[in-house]
């Protein structure tokens, strides 16, 4: 039983880091392509000088939330698996996750207002689910 | 003894990435209390247009702090578990660096300026101590 | 084979992830260089108010980058020990990622335009091949 958690979080944690890194060519499309550059030596190459654009913004607005969202669900998601929760229980815990994020990433990028409702605020439910089982459930060890 | 210290682990770890993730709701909250919003379409809710003021960004900076110290803090940890240290030693580690941690959010959000010696240094000096005998311990491994 | 695996990532995992601590001891040594301070109770015991400056501002969009790779470096890496790769392709995995990061750090701070080819690129490719070997291997956890 807990190998199959493992691997369930193995996969859906695999499928959303890799969402995660993924937005670091989006964003490079995005500066790329409204020649928009943080550094001097970069922006040379498209005889530019360093600025900013809303377009890149919002991209890195998107990667940012998935720093501050995706890596506290791994290292939650890990701690999780060693709290013998049910299978069911458990991948319900990561489906949730791994769908708001890639909708809010969605959501996020089409300036859609519905990004945060069905897009951010599940996910924290799950990690504020995790991080109470966790710790519940390591107390003795204080 | 090992699975005495990765409890440990456990139970710190959850609790500091728990404290991270708490950070968004203050974050949404300050962010309706001043009406500041990053993102166009959050703004129009609340008839404004995307601005900031310094009581997000204070949070904000905040929480970028806790993710450049918390989550190198849990991958150090993770990889300290397994350097054989003694339960007593390791606890210590564990316990300074969540205190220090706490204690640095409230510093930083009432501006105190004891952020510094009492709540980021202790945690960055638990963190290079784990790297260092993370390093020492796999050093073969290269 | 396995323990050989996870030994070789404890290692390399610990560098980088101690390469990235590094970074706010750099970023606390430019502000108070260039006496600039993100936080009024800071710029007060330097007699100044708060300011940017491109110095500071270039080692935190290294510290941001490192952040973006390196950590799910290390999420990636965790479940990569755990698809049963060979002990040699899981190693050059590890030190190509080691050497392109420590190579985008000098780069990015020498303001060095080798940056993205050598540091950037090679770091971000091998995140991609686990993420990879990670999803098609636990596949059928879904």
């Amino acid at each position: 039983m807990h190998d199959m958690v493992w691997n369930s979080f193995a996969f859906y944690g695999g499928v959303v880091v890799a969402k995660t890194i993924l937005m670091s060519p989006i964003t490079a499309f995005q500066r790329i392509r409204t020649k928009t550059f943080a550094n001097a030596e970069d922006a040379a190459g498209f005889s530019t000088t360093p600025q900013t654009h809303d377009a890149v913004e919002r991209v890195r607005r998107a990667h940012q939330n998935d720093l501050e969202n995706i890596i506290p669900f791994f290292c939650l998601g890990l701690l999780y698996c060693h709290t013998d929760p049910s299978l069911e229980m458990a991948k319900w815990h990561f489906r949730i996750f791994a769908a708001s994020r890639i909708w809010h990433t969605i959501a996020y990028l089409s300036s859609s207002s519905a990004r945060g409702p069905l897009g951010f605020l599940p996910g924290l439910i799950v990690n504020i689910s995790m991080a109470y089982q966790v710790i519940i459930h390591f107390k003795d060890a204080l």
